[in-house]
């Protein structure tokens, strides 16, 4: 029976790990670990089930675009990877992502930059770049992209009152219920065009993006979301593209199930095909996560009480996922040694109570010196690393 | 009328913040911001205050010493101010932790070491290194240790399996309640003392830690703490020290009271004095966190639906406390403007919903370019800061 993660490029093979046609083990073995390993034909097809749903829904060719957002990996490599095969294009969030996307290769009109909370200095370095495609997320932000006099055309991230994230996960709800510093909320839409207008800008984009990792079950709610969000759209006759964020989420755990691309690139068409907007997309995780694997070694097994503790070569500050927003990475040993699967808690290195890989799991049995390696690695790991008890070294290596 | 966090160093003088005797507004001005700012002093005044409690329960001279948990901040000249000036010997949990603090000046023997989950070339780098005070925090370290022949003295790191945090925070708590990856409970004592035996190991010290963030109101959990404790310390003939970790903690909001150290080394004195036990100390925040400021400068100030958001140039990646462990960090302008105080909400410049440095808090009004800096901001904070979203510059400065 194969496992919920298993697939063509990541599965068993006479008992040795796979992953993007290599044995896992020899990757450690010559590689040495920590490492991240990233998969750039699954980057790939990630990427071309999406185009392929938009196109399926009426979005073909010119009429949509997918905007990868990069702060969920910049590994340079990978960006210039997806530079170069034409893939997609980027989401930044910060000039030096900008500037950092440039130097993989892109252009500036093949940024879209949406961020916050942006500084004197940082609307200077953004203004110098002819192309950036610019969505102002507040009052302040279109004011101070006017007065630079950077560009006629701008979008504006809206703020649409209510939110979708990953089931039951308020930390990846970016709107809805308590209030957020993120867009431009109703009552503040009157304001903004008035600024708009006095700075001469267009409004061509309208972007939202209001929460991360939503599966097939949180779809109805995401088409709430698009449904307030139409309130602002539909005023706004200059509009002509639709920039619905990301958080298209991937499976963490055995019982989620992966999104039905299908269903939601339907929702878009319901709503924005009959309106003839281009539609503009910036998944992080969809793109990546799935396709980055951090391989590790085993240091020390040893039963404590009632708890058998696996304790890897990498601490949660390599890869924070599961201490911050509670999303576990599920542990897989990169050989399937003999024996009964034992409840196993897989902890790092770091000595803090809440660096622990994944609580009371079934694994095989594990010895030191064994390689473990962690799945959904691929965002939001490396580039949110730090140093940390100085345990921040790493490695990563794009498999091509 | 004062703010709870004020004092002789920390304090508005005439409507302007001052920080170690200088105008937090002028540090702003001439060495820009996000800038961490170290008070020296502030810092010599929280180790004399420890010297002094521990001197004053019997434990003078050569009967106590204090290590410094320099995970909490590893900044260079941090740490050769502390070797230089001779106040304190050193806490690592990692073979890089105790090469860094070589090379600030510190000799092998005046660094205690206390780690989890150790690689093979882990003990190597630590084997090689003369006189390094080593703390075993399970079997299996034993083992390694013995096996290398690096040392005929060891301490054990016990997990008396009751702990004592920060009230209601149990991200903080290292033991207790469920089994944590710590140190060897009592199920594993007589195999450890086999092992120590079998390698000609002599125990020498014992050593937990098994919370952090504790205050006044916890001292009767902590003293339940040591009471277990003992059961392994009189089976233990050949123990001369007792590390009693760190986690002494400092007020983070204002309903916080100072922890009373009077009444902490009392708690030693009972249960030590009389065994002849040296006490070591291994304290990270109460030594650095609130001898440091963090400067910012506002960028944005905008109302959003109920909600006054004040936007500034860095965000949780830098200082992650209250991302991270729900730990706030108290705001103070640099200038206290005129006007009635407004409840207000402080974020960062992160594109991410968790962004927040404190919700909902009076502050006179904010303008644009303002400087606004945190207290509190001296430990755990650019020790654990990432470059997500390219948003990980930052400066530090000792302040002598």
């Amino acid at each position: 029976m194969n496992a919920w993660w298993e697939r063509g490029d990541l599965c068993f093979s006479n008992g040795l790990l796979m992953f993007a046609d290599r044995i896992v083990e020899d990757l450690a073995r010559q590689y040495g670990s920590p490492s991240f390993f990233y998969s750039a034909r699954r980057i790939s097809e990630n990427i071309g089930r999406l185009h392929t749903a938009l196109g399926g829904a009426g979005f073909g060719g010119n009429l949509h675009r997918v905007n990868y957002a990069m702060k969920a990996n910049r590994f340079a490599p990978l960006l210039t990877f997806l530079k170069t095969t034409g893939l997609c294009m980027i989401d930044a969030c910060s000039p030096q992502e900008v500037e950092h996307a440039i130097s993989c290769g892109f252009r500036p009109d093949e940024i879209s930059f949406t961020a916050t909370s942006l500084s004197d200095r940082d609307f200077d370095r953004l203004s110098r770049l002819d192309g950036l495609i610019m969505n102002c997320d507040s009052l302040y932000a279109i004011q101070q992209w006017g007065e630079r006099g950077a560009g006629r055309s701008i979008g504006i991230r809206i703020n649409p009152a209510v939110g979708v994230g990953r089931a039951q996960n308020e930390l990846l709800q970016y709107s809805g219920g308590r209030t957020t510093k993120f867009g431009i909320y109703r009552e503040q839409f009157e304001e903004a065009r008035g600024l708009a207008a006095r700075y001469g800008l267009t409004i061509e984009r309208v972007h939202f993006h209001t929460g991360c990792g939503y599966l097939t079950p949180q779809l109805p709610a995401w088409e709430k979301v698009i449904e307030e969000c139409l309130w602002f759209i539909d005023q706004l006759e200059t509009v002509k593209t639709v920039n619905v964020g990301g958080g298209l989420g991937v499976p963490h755990v055995d019982r989620d199930e992966p999104l039905d691309l299908g269903l939601w690139a339907g929702i878009l068409k319901n709503h924005f095909l009959s309106r003839k907007l281009k539609i503009e997309v910036e998944p992080g995780d969809y793109l990546v996560k799935d396709a980055g694997l951090l391989v590790l070694t085993v240091n020390q097994v040893e039963k404590k009480k009632d708890t058998l503790f696996v304790g890897v070569d990498a601490g949660f500050n390599l890869a924070v996922e599961p201490a911050v927003y509670g999303l576990p990475f599920q542990p897989v040993p990169a050989r399937r040694r003999e024996g009964d699967e034992i409840r196993t808690t897989v902890v790092g290195n770091i000595n803090e109570a809440l660096d622990i890989w994944y609580s009371d799991i079934p694994l095989p049995p594990m010895r030191s010196r064994d390689c473990l390696s962690l799945i959904n690695a691929g965002a939001y790991s490396s580039s949110m690393s730090s140093n940390h008890c100085m345990r921040g070294e790493f490695k990563e290596y794009l498999l091509l």
